[in-house]
């Protein structure tokens, strides 16, 4: 089962732009010992998310940033293989906060049971995790959508912006979904059943929003920005709620992006850009998840991951993450659940 | 009194940047009669607003475009000569939107009564007017200030923010305006009480805002856009809330200017921008009308007026406007209370 070696990815060098290889190092310790009150675990999945970049940054963001050495920020679905503390016992199923690594002992209470009667336990950091969240509460909480909106997505087949379009159809909105490839644009429209779908890197967005929502677009959850963000705020209309996820168009630059100044298109319509993090509803999270749970089961809520095999290759899989090489919720595999 | 000529300023080339003499030009009609249902006006004082330089262009605003050959669009306060309505008595003061105009006959209900006991009737077109209800409803309905706040306004002497930043001050804000000149500046801290001033032009304003505000700015009412929203969105604290009244850094741009797309700024401290027009809150104009009134009574609350005298010094007036080379609400005294 192990030779007793803990892999761990480390960040050896602050990336500039793109991260590359260099950026990563792999180092090796003893698989540690729980002590009193911790677990030990041992890691089956990785979720790799456009948030870490933010973490390399010296830049301040929301949570602290990662200092060279430091193992690379990330949850894990991970089984409890030994245990010092009545919360968990051997066997369970948690998630937690550990990073690129195969194993861990840490404090019980910083390990989270999944419930693995609400789907797959790869879930835990997908559809029924943080990305499930965000986009329950991005569009639920911020954009508060109302049957007849006009709902445009970006990073649409992304591992949020998939579950945000469909949540939007469950609600009655016409959705729009932008991505990066026919392929995406054909899965999200035919498979999860968008109203449309715009290729980024092929077509011209606002000309195709105006053409899609000649009324205007109603509510933008954004996880791109760029020229994307552009072109909806020139396709806003009275009273446009536009909730900031993400800005993955951004994220490798080095400085900030230079973009329209278009402040003013907000005052024309009345129109709301706010900024939210998934966190600040976190007492509301198994809610929304026994409600997504039952909607996965009844075939209303669909969700892909590519799965990454092998703990070695999570680099790559990062890189290829930020400029879209993905295709669903990015994981990589590091070990089989029954070890 | 009169000759029995009526003089407009009408819009003569759309300008391209900066408006010129040449955008304007000056038309001379016979003085018209009212007709059943009507009322004749002689302006007493014109507004100079910077929205007016929106309306020259063709892209679509809040309200509709000037073609080539229009009476520039603006409020005046005007005294009505002729009455075919039991509305209004000749005598009476008025608030119309009838341009840039000498005299007009309109229908009756498009002259709204301005009560000469509130204020000089000036204020009519100024803090008891569209300046005043923009700083009232900007401040109390879209930022919603409490007590110990930091607010920030930019134009901070212009005929707004003078405004929201006195009211700030009596709702118990920290109030750090920015302005074009150290006249400005002086005047802001000096005779209206902001805690600090930013002159733009010669101070970097956001290393100045976070020696001013090292907690961040908790609420910001912008006038200007550009450089200086810029340098808010980098001083933002958690849930900053950011109202939109105007841009006008930008008014005098061909294209859109560019600046950072610093979107991404919202996500870290979950912040709101939102744009919004004054005739949104209309209804409760009066209300806020009657406050103010009391308040500059009171000595609370003071205003500034910059007349020029003679209508034909509109053009050159409204282009200085536009640069800043105002100092306080820009009026044109058109003609005599008592003619």
């Amino acid at each position: 089962m192990t030779d007793g070696t803990n892999r761990a990815w480390t960040m050896a060098v602050r990336p500039e732009a793109e991260p590359s290889a260099e950026t990563f190092a792999m180092t090796e310790t003893a698989i540690p010992t729980a002590k009193h009150g911790e677990v030990l675990v041992r890691t089956l999945y990785m979720s790799l998310d456009p948030y870490m970049r933010g973490r390399m940054r010296v830049a301040k963001t929301y949570a602290a940033s990662l200092q060279p050495g430091d193992v690379i920020t990330g949850e894990v679905i991970a089984v409890v293989e030994q245990s010092e503390s009545p919360i968990h016992k051997v066997g369970d199923t948690v998630r937690a906060n550990i990073g690129w690594q195969e194993w861990a002992a840490i404090p019980a209470h910083e390990a989270t049971p999944v419930n693995p009667d609400l789907g797959p336990v790869s879930t835990g950091v997908g559809i029924l995790g943080m990305p499930g969240m965000t986009a329950f509460f991005g569009l639920n909480a911020v954009l508060m959508p109302k049957t007849g909106d006009t709902l445009v997505v970006s990073a649409a087949s992304g591992a949020v912006g998939a579950i945000v379009g469909q949540l939007g159809k469950l609600q009655g909105c016409f959705v729009i979904g932008t991505a990066g490839s026919n392929e995406k644009c054909r899965y999200i429209v035919d498979e999860l059943g968008f109203d449309a779908a715009i290729n980024y890197k092929t077509q011209d967005i606002s000309a195709e929003l105006a053409r899609l929502a000649p009324d205007g677009v109603n509510i933008f959850f954004d996880n791109v920005g760029g020229a994307v963000s552009d072109a909806v705020f020139e396709n806003l209309t009275l009273h446009t709620r536009i909730a900031i996820c993400g800005q993955i168009s951004q994220y490798n630059d080095e400085e900030t992006a230079q973009g329209p100044r278009n402040l003013m298109m907000l005052t024309r319509n009345r129109a709301t850009v706010q900024g939210f993090l998934v966190y600040d509803y976190e007492l509301d999270h198994d809610m929304a998840k026994a409600r997504m749970s039952n909607w996965i089961k009844e075939g209303k809520l669909k969700y892909k991951e590519d799965v990454v095999d092998g703990f070695e290759n999570a680099p790559e899989a990062f890189i290829g993450l930020l400029t879209g090489k993905n295709f669903g919720k990015l994981l990589v595999k590091v070990s089989e659940e029954i070890a």
